[in-house]
This record gives C-alpha cells, structure tokens and sequence, in this order.
C-alpha cells in the first residue's frame, strides 16, 4: 500500500490554515508541525487581528509545538508553511534545531534563503511543494484588496 | 539642565530586567522599549520558563509594545536589549520598522550582525551602551551553572 502521508497530503492541512487566514483578512499563510505523521500544532498568521508583527503561521506553530511535546527542542518535527519563512521564522527555526522544514511558495522578496537567514546543521528543507496554491490564495488575497 | 534621558539611563532598566531573568535562572537577557523617553514595554528572556525558543526578551517586548501603542509598527520607539539580537529578534524588529535599536554587549556567535539579518532602513542602531555590565551578568550566569 502506497503511504498516504506524503509532503503533499500534509501541506493540504497547511492550505487549509492559510485558507482560514484569508477568511480573517489576514495574508493567507498557514502552517503544521508533524510528528511522527501527527499533527500536533496548526496556526494561521494572525499580524493583523493580534495587531503583532511576531504573529507569522510559523512562530505560533513553534510555541504551541513545544508546548504538545513539553520541551523546546522540535527533534523528529517537520514543518509545513505554504510560503518560505522570513528571516524572523528562520531565526525561530534555528532556535528550535527542527529536523525538517517544507515549503510551499518561494518569497523572493522577504524569504530567508534570500536574506541568507542561517538554518540549524540539523535542518534540511524541501521546497515548492504546492507552490502553485499557495501562491495563487495569496494573488487572490491582494486582487480583493485592491478592489 | 543636563538630560537626564540618556541611553545608559534606559540600558539600566534592561539590566534590571536581565537580572530578573538571572533570579529566575534564565540566561539574562533584558529589554525595554521606549517612547518619547517613556517605557511601555519590559521584558526579559523566558524561554526555559516557558519552554519556548521564542520567548526571548525581544519578542516579548515587540509584542507588548504593539499592544500598548494599539498598532504593530514601532515607529519613534527604541529598543534597548542588554544583549545583541539574534536572528530572529532582528527579523522580528525589521518587520516592526523600529526606530532604533540600542544594545549593550555583542554576540560575536549568535548576534544579528555577525549573522547577515537585515533590519529595516528606517532603523538606527547603536553598540556596546554598559556592554561590560551586560557581558558579566552573562559570564556569571554561566559560571554559577558550571558549578
């Protein structure tokens, strides 16, 4: 039997998050952490209604990570966000030593690759996975805020 | 009169701070945010106490600095942080367009500057304000735990 837990079926939940933001007005971006094929946090970026710059999808799935496991070190966790992280994320990350990082979108603007935002030795990182969701929610977010 | 609002005058509110985190047994770290030579956010490093990798002083004092002024961007504030931002922090005030930022020691390892983070254009930042203060809370720190 094929295994169903793929990089896609959990970047699906991810989607989901960043549906939900977009439905709050906030920039559609979502993100799990897994474990061991378990999703133990979910979150969505909350910048707006939190009025709080540090309240990407990302730092919040980290909080509430280490909050399931008990201690802040996320080993054997992988992240799912369906744009690449900033250089605050990637610092977050970095702290974290998280064993696997996978993105949806590049952000050629504000992501970390580009800012050269270092990763723990621990970390690897798979990109582009649904890349073209992610990025279309986020067109469609800033084409309805332009209207 | 001499002004008494000096930048050693407000470090020695984030030392405080960072001698709060040392009685907690917290690697002491401080923070205080500033407008118009009044502090509306102190904070310092809890990230044993909380579990959580974000929960450096920074971070906490952005978050509690937006919800003072009732918006995210720190603009006419100035961060004073008894120790050098990492990563993340300086990711965290990039996107919070703070004014100026104001810290006491240098992480030659860990410290933003060494690290490549970019802060935002609109941001000053000044160096090595009561650095020895800061750097022998830390040396402390460190030497009563290898006892």
């Amino acid at each position: 039997m094929e295994n169903p837990f793929t990089d896609e079926y959990f970047m699906k939940k991810a989607l989901q998050e960043a549906e939900t933001a977009f439905e709050k007005d906030e920039i559609p971006v979502g993100a799990i952490i897994v474990i061991d094929n378990k999703v133990i946090a979910r979150s969505h970026n909350l910048t707006e209604l939190l009025n709080d710059v540090t309240a990407h999808a990302e730092m919040q799935a980290i909080t509430a990570a280490a909050n399931f496991i008990g201690g802040k070190y996320l080993k054997d966790c992988t992240l799912y966000v369906t744009l690449e992280p900033c250089q605050m994320c990637a610092g977050a990350l970095y702290w974290s030593q998280i064993s696997k990082i996978v993105f949806g979108a590049s952000d050629e603007n504000r992501g970390f690759e580009k800012m050269g935002t270092q990763l723990h030795p621990k970390t690897t990182v798979v990109r582009g996975i649904l890349a073209n969701e992610a990025t279309d929610l986020i067109k469609r977010f800033f084409a309805e805020k332009r209207k």
